[in-house]
């Protein structure tokens, strides 16, 4: 029988191969390579921390079904997503044995050579799990079984993970309209570690949210503020920030296919949030509330101080057969080229100059660092 | 007299100059060095093959005259192109005396320093050619007298060096309209050599295609098929696949300026081949019926199995000047910026979740492999 | 107390890290080092020359208050620029003490680190000024001083360092309007250094040129033409052109937010020229007569012989408070995406091809020099 290979994750392989350079990230890695972690932007969810006990499930609910990194590149492959344990809303049943979906993970595993994927799976295999031998269609087995036993223990909990890692803060991602009950429970509980939420308003402030007028709704159920116009939409969205902030919020995050801002008047602002409310609101309107909605976020943080995040360039669900099937987060947002220069003046024009807002932006496109981003960075006071 | 100085061509001078990756490079490339070649996608014309005693003609015949990246970049230097031996419709005559062109060429060689086409061209000479000295003014003549005495020989004829150099199958690209006669004459000799055609429809799918309409009469004519409307349109193009199929195509090729797919209606698609058929067609046609035959190409491959390559980017006959007096393909053919995720999104959401068709995409815009290709090709199974 | 840090900049800073590279790179800059300076584009004031005596006043003076990409730095770090000794229109009265202002500039000295502008400050205090300590809050004082008394030597005035820097030819930057007495005083003096005037027609050919209707009666003036419609405008442009070039000139340049060119007919000339005069241009017609007046400069060039240079790409003033402020070139001026292949097919297609006409183009968008601006230059004549 042929010697398993091992894991291979030498210590400097996220530097670069010239020497002189690789040195000098070195020297500079060290410095902090045993600092707490904080974690001002992330996904992860609350409802694991606010029980003491939660389960993370099966290896194969943990790496493989719940991240489309994963999925989204094995489908590329020509492996059905069904195959991997994701459900369609119809068609033939998906996979539920575990073992089964593992083993077809692992027989594909060196799909992921030389990705970020595949290092990241190896460092979590190795590190967290203690595995030593490559994931293969042959070590599957014995590897789902070490993982499984790890996830057995009280030190595989969530809680007792955060603490392993040295995690000092972890912020999580959460609906304008959530109440936050998990972060309540985390609060109230005897446990230390902090887990902060994120204002996000992604599906109260895109007039094309499929249920946009349902989550104005649940806005005004939970605001406490009756919206039937564009004022009580403001005063809602207000409230819930100060909310999010008691509950320890220190950022918004916002998510747009471009970049586009613009101040409309109060007026033009009621004519698109009405049409909205009648289910009329066209293309134009949707950017353009957006747009205006963007300048506003960045107004109500000069006074309330939260930080503001912007993401942009993601073409969502670009893959429809996958979106009626399966839904949203598939793994099928593609990126576009982004323009900033232009699509941010307004908003910068106005708030770019006042040192109580900090506008942190995130891009997909790389030709934007030298050519846009750094520009702007380097001549406005809010931007990180 | 000075000694002439040697052709410079170390056997790392592809690979990077760092050197923990120039020694992972070149061991890879020893894997594969001494491999057949297959050739997937070519231009080289099928009537070199077809004769089996195919001259090659003087060295300037073969290295300079039908070389556009040689010709344009010494264009680009002020050297006219009739003096290389290239005639214009009118004007004055091109120089014919084929050492005095390889004298202009060798005397301006050193522009190619640095270059891609110099270092081909320096490869070409010694390895092909068995020169050793390098090319200049000084040296002209006898590289010329030695390329002469080459290709002369039946060592240098095209059957010869197919086998020379380990050829396993070459493609070439030929329009809809080829009576492909030379591969017919190929492969009823008795030479062994797989040269294959490859389907390449962009004279009819093009509607402004300077001799449409003429390209279509010709298209019904060796299809058998009349064409007097869409309908009769798809039909020869199928019966042209089918028989370029039946001769050994495995592919199609496609060239647009930009990859904009559409799905029209039947009755859209007609209308536009209609006023394409009256010299009616406009910009906006040109654009829509392109991006639909795309798809329509797409919808073949399923039956067919042809793989579908689309080279999307150039813009075409940039210099009016040139293309006035000398006609296409004088390297003037400039990349601009390409957008692929919106265009390509009615092509991949009908037909990028099947399996049994392969897409290849070429790009000239660089910015696109990490924003847009990559993650499309990480997604959708049938993009390579 | 401390030892202070000494600067640190070591021969090979600007080269690359790769061993073989550098190596290379070394080699190369040996052979040009000691070479006399031909600096073709510039924007130094021919005042500095013209007076044998011209002071270059306090070190603030030269190395803060004239320098946005110093101050615009330190501003997007949260220092105002009043605290930096630039006055606005309306507001506080700025920091008028030179020396505090440079103890605020050595006091975030850090900030550049790592930068262009912080290799750039530290090659001049140590290669110009002899400072040998690092720039900081404790040793700003000394440098200060040390700076100062430099600059009281006659050693220090423009024209002697002229001579030390090796300057053989400076070019400068002068709007078509200008008288260039300076130029004319540098030329009779007795002093040989040559400054050269360079053609700057932008305030002229841009329609929205804030007061262009006054500097287009400016330019009748100096011109000597009575400019009331197109045809005496460009009359008035070829004035000015030969005046420069009698003057030294071998160059105009131009800046445009595109690169869009466009031929008008004289009669479409003259109504865009008109209502320009009358207030009355639309943004339409600013683009299409910036576009044409680029196209007539070429046209010129062929018969007078100037080079023609293009600058596109920056969006001017993008940030209005600081524009409305302290005026125009305060570090705002952003980068966007540029299009060069379609934009200046007009132009090439009518220029391109006469080996008489240099153009130079400048870029800001990276992306376009292997795309665009490469594929450009290896096939037209005129392009650099």
């Amino acid at each position: 029988m042929t010697q398993p290979v091992k894991i291979f994750l030498p210590e400097d392989r996220y530097f670069g191969p010239e020497a002189a350079q690789k040195w000098a990230a070195q020297q500079l890695y060290q410095t902090v390579a045993d600092l707490p972690l904080i974690c001002p932007h992330g996904h992860v969810d609350p409802r694991m921390f606010a029980d003491p006990d939660y389960d993370l499930g099966s290896p194969t609910q943990l790496f493989i079904t719940p991240d489309h990194y994963v999925f989204r590149m094995l489908y590329s492959q020509g492996i059905p997503l069904e195959q991997l344990g994701l459900s369609a809303r119809q068609g033939p049943p998906a996979e539920i044995d575990q073992r089964k979906i593992w083993q077809t993970f692992a027989d594909n595993f060196h799909l992921f050579r030389g990705t970020p994927t595949g290092m990241w799976l190896n460092h979590e295999l190795r590190d967290v799990f203690g595995v030593t031998d490559k994931l293969s269609g042959a070590t599957a087995m014995a590897i789902y079984d070490q993982i499984s036993h790890c996830l057995a223990q009280p030190a595989f909990r969530p809680r007792a993970l955060f603490e392993r890692f040295k995690v000092e803060v972890l912020t999580t991602t959460d609906m304008a309209t959530d109440t936050l009950t998990h972060h309540q429970a985390i609060q109230e509980s005897d446990w230390g570690g902090r887990i902060l939420p994120t204002f996000r308003p992604d599906n109260v402030f895109n007039l094309d949210t499929p249920d946009w007028r349902s989550q104005i709704e649940t806005l005004s159920q939970v605001s406490g503020v009756t919206i039937h116009n564009y004022a009580g939409f403001i005063q809602a969205i207000e409230a819930r920030r100060a909310f999010f902030k008691e509950m320890g919020a220190t950022a918004s995050d916002h998510s747009a296919l471009t970049p586009y801002t613009e101040t409309l008047s109060d007026r033009e602002a009621e004519e698109i949030f009405q049409r909205g409310l009648q289910g009329q609101a066209g293309a134009e309107d949707v950017t353009r509330f957006t747009g205006h909605m963007l300048l506003e976020t960045a107004r109500m943080s000069l006074e309330d101080g939260l930080v503001m995040q912007l993401h942009v360039g993601s073409y969502r669900n670009h893959n429809q057969t996958i979106f009626a099937r399966f839904g949203r987060d598939m793994g099928a947002d593609i990126p576009t080229a982004t323009e900033y220069t232009r699509n941010l003046a307004p908003l910068l024009n106005r708030f770019g100059n006042d040192p109580r807002l900090t506008l942190i932006l995130f891009t997909l496109d790389e030709t934007t660092y030298s050519r846009e981003l750094a520009p702007l960075a380097g001549h406005y006071p809010i931007l990180k």
